[in-house]
């Protein structure tokens, strides 16, 4: 007997046709209505059944097998895979975001902005401002360098951060991680020696990495990367450029030191290598003095200097900039051209506006209230609460740097099973060695899922220290 | 006696008042208020008789500057440039993106497609629908890979254009320049061999070497690249991939014949290389059969097909997308990964929106019809009024690969004095030899602008004939 299929079919639908069959019989393997192992019907049964094309169907089944729902026994037809043999998706990019699973319940391994801050409606405003302003110029071709009064207010803004700056020096980019990548563009040759801090943001070595450099690794401590092991490293090897983070450095939080950043400029300059200065969070300052970015004191072209707006504002806004030396403007603007001609001419445009208004500086002070109560909250409620658990307190930023004494990557893959992610840190060295520090980011939970998190992580802890738990990983 | 500066500051205005400052004194200079040579008044004097801070009109004076409005002599003050002394800016960019100069009245030297054309209405539109249905998550970090329901869309898309393909294999890219880079990315090390036709678009040769690749060049012709001198080259050379435009090639017109693609196919397995076919232009065929892109007979894994909707729908859309052999899915995910994250999610989420409306088809439809009025007439108009420029007629495309018997830098640059751009051949080729070759783009000028800058080619043609012009170049 055939069994009836309750596909509803909406011909006005803007969703195509075969989308609407495969996501109508997809509910129906998800919700058990179609059991592990049963046939679906046939492409011409199916088709005529619902009054569409047979290429319709045909489309809709090729869905659901690429999705790993059903599979295919030649001569025979179309099953369902059941739910447990799903092939499992993985994304094998080591980084930072890893993908939300339907069994997490609390996330705290991405180091992103919370979206509940996300100024949408704001923006929008001054998106359709935009466009209502400049029609058709906004999707054209913009210059390679940015939208020009993007580009001024950018001084301006690097002006009220201490940083006197050349407007032709400035550079816009689709993102941080564009920025590193036209950086090595322009100065990384095959066989080039990389300085990176230990540990670090991995996606910055991958890109170095890409363009055949050496990477060589160097403690980062609580003032800045370590000098002493950096002028022997850059004695006895040609180092091109070195990759920092001067504020709340990822992973660590640490800020370097004013003296750190002047003796590390003065080893640039004895030594000829490039400071790249990724600037991704400086905004988020809760205590302490600001601190001037070392590209503010560097007279002698060293310093290829980076913001992105990803990490503080919104990721999808895909904008940033770089601060380059003089000399080496035209050679950034040929990279940018040929790594994609240009960043979205409209994004540029709503966030000048969005700069020109002062909305910007606005919702910076609303941001640093809102993630400095999360961090007062969590730091405190750590110190309080999971003693077991040691950190170094950072002046600013959403993340914070802690250890305990259990390999991080087991005390992980323990807190996964109860529904509780961290960012392991192996995620931050080189080689993925063995390490008892991982990082957690407090951006995007509230206060109740926090508590509930230290609450987890107390608990695993102690049970695994009761033996109670073991896992091989 | 101290000049009066009619500067007028409007403190509520979204500019800052550096800004107002640098475009009043700008207006004062264009307009002759200022002449050469004179000197502008102190900073303090100027900050104190509009009411501003000196720090502002420091940074006004500054941009002057940098505009090459002014000049400064140390000790003595700023003094104006005057016009014929202010520095050409000169973008030293080696493509098809010429600067826009006040004198030129026509510019054919940019393939571009038409401002006029632009849907913006109907795209704000969209843009509002999807701000309004998905608010905050518009701007989080998307998914490496895409957008799915926009890769479900393409995958239709596709499918429509005669690929099919899995919707695994299908990677949202941020226009085709970015694509370029990261199937570079993907194969290329260096020292690779890479070929390209001759003449090719040079913005993806320039991307090839930056990753260390040896360029080999071989002649396309009318029906694609010449298979006998592609056999010697890749026996002689162990080639890993070729890149070419089967679609009104770039800067040719050209279409592969069925035969080239299947005998190219054949190379590329007998040979062991890959294939990235830049598909940028085929939705703009006038006259012949649609033809399938050749990945559509790939069986092999050996085509990488690269699709861009910039040079037909609208440039700053930033975005397209690459059809990759299974095998290369990974690695084309990381690389884009670590090229920059992601591609904006609104643009991507609006064009998805466009496809599914069926706005993205409608327009297609328009847009073939006015852009073959546009051929038709310039088609007709050369060869009935210009019989001493040949050239091969197209199927579609917005360009036409024009010769005559003058060398084609000399004749751009007698046209370019008399305010028409067209685009030499030499910006096409490996070496920038000399060629008679030259492209000219109608798709951004009307009718009247046509017919005046073929006219003006006759004349300068015919009085260069006659001895009457010369030019050292």
């Amino acid at each position: 007997m055939k069994k009836h299929y309750p596909i509803s079919i909406d011909k006005n639908s803007p969703d195509p046709l075969y989308v609407q069959v495969f996501e109508e019989i997809k509910k129906m393997i998800l919700n058990g209505t179609l059991k592990e192992d049963e046939k679906l019907p046939s492409i011409r049964d199916l088709s005529k059944s619902i009054g569409v094309n047979n290429i319709t169907v045909v489309n809709a089944y090729k869905l659901l097998e690429q999705e790993g729902l059903v599979y295919t026994k030649i001569g025979s037809g179309t099953f369902v895979k059941g739910l447990n043999k799903k092939d499992e998706k993985i994304i094998n990019i080591k980084n930072d975001e890893i993908r939300k699973d339907e069994f997490i319940k609390i996330n705290l391994s991405n180091s992103m902005p919370n979206p509940l801050y996300f100024p949408v409606e704001e923006f929008k405003e001054v998106i359709n401002e935009i466009l209502d302003r400049d029609g058709g110029s906004v999707f054209t071709y913009q210059e390679p360098k940015g939208y020009l009064p993007l580009r001024e207010s950018l001084l301006n803004y690097s002006l009220e951060n201490g940083i006197e700056v050349n407007l032709n020096d400035i550079h816009i980019i689709s993102g941080a991680q564009q920025g590193i990548d036209i950086i090595s563009k322009t100065l990384l040759k095959f066989g080039d020696n990389v300085v990176v801090e230990c540990p670090t943001y991995t996606g910055a070595v991958a890109v170095f990495r890409s363009r055949g450099a050496n990477i060589i690794d160097v403690p980062i401590e609580k003032d800045g990367i370590n000098l002493n092991i950096l002028e022997d490293v850059v004695k006895k090897n040609k180092v091109k450029l070195i990759y920092i983070m001067t504020n709340f450095q990822n992973p660590t939080g640490y800020t370097y030191s004013e003296d750190t950043k002047i003796d590390l400029l003065y080893l640039a300059n004895k030594y000829d290598f490039y400071i790249i200065e990724d600037d991704y969070m400086s905004e988020l300052r809760f205590y302490g003095d600001n601190t001037l970015p070392i590209k503010s004191i560097d007279k002698n072209n060293r310093v290829i200097y980076l913001k992105s707006f990803s990490k503080i504002f919104m990721p999808g806004i895909r904008l940033g900039y770089i601060i380059s030396p003089a000399n080496m403007n035209m050679d950034i603007q040929s990279a940018k051209y040929s790594t994609d001609i240009s960043t979205s001419g409209l994004m540029q445009r709503a966030f000048d506006l969005y700069l020109r208004k002062r909305l910007w500086h606005n919702h910076i002070r609303y941001l640093v209230e809102r993630y400095k109560e999360k961090y007062d909250f969590i730091v405190e409620y750590l110190t309080n609460n999971a003693s077991f658990i040691e950190f170094v307190k950072p002046n600013g930023g959403i993340h914070l740097w802690c250890s305990t004494n259990v390999d991080s990557a087991l005390f992980a893959s323990m807190l996964k099973d109860e529904g509780i992610l961290i960012a392991p840190g192996t995620a931050f060295y080189l080689d993925e060695e063995s390490t008892n520090y991982f990082r957690i980011s407090f951006g995007t939970v509230d206060r109740d899922e926090l508590k509930l998190a230290v609450d987890k992580m107390k608990e695993v802890y102690e049970r695994y220290q009761r033996g109670e738990l073991f896992k091989f990983i």
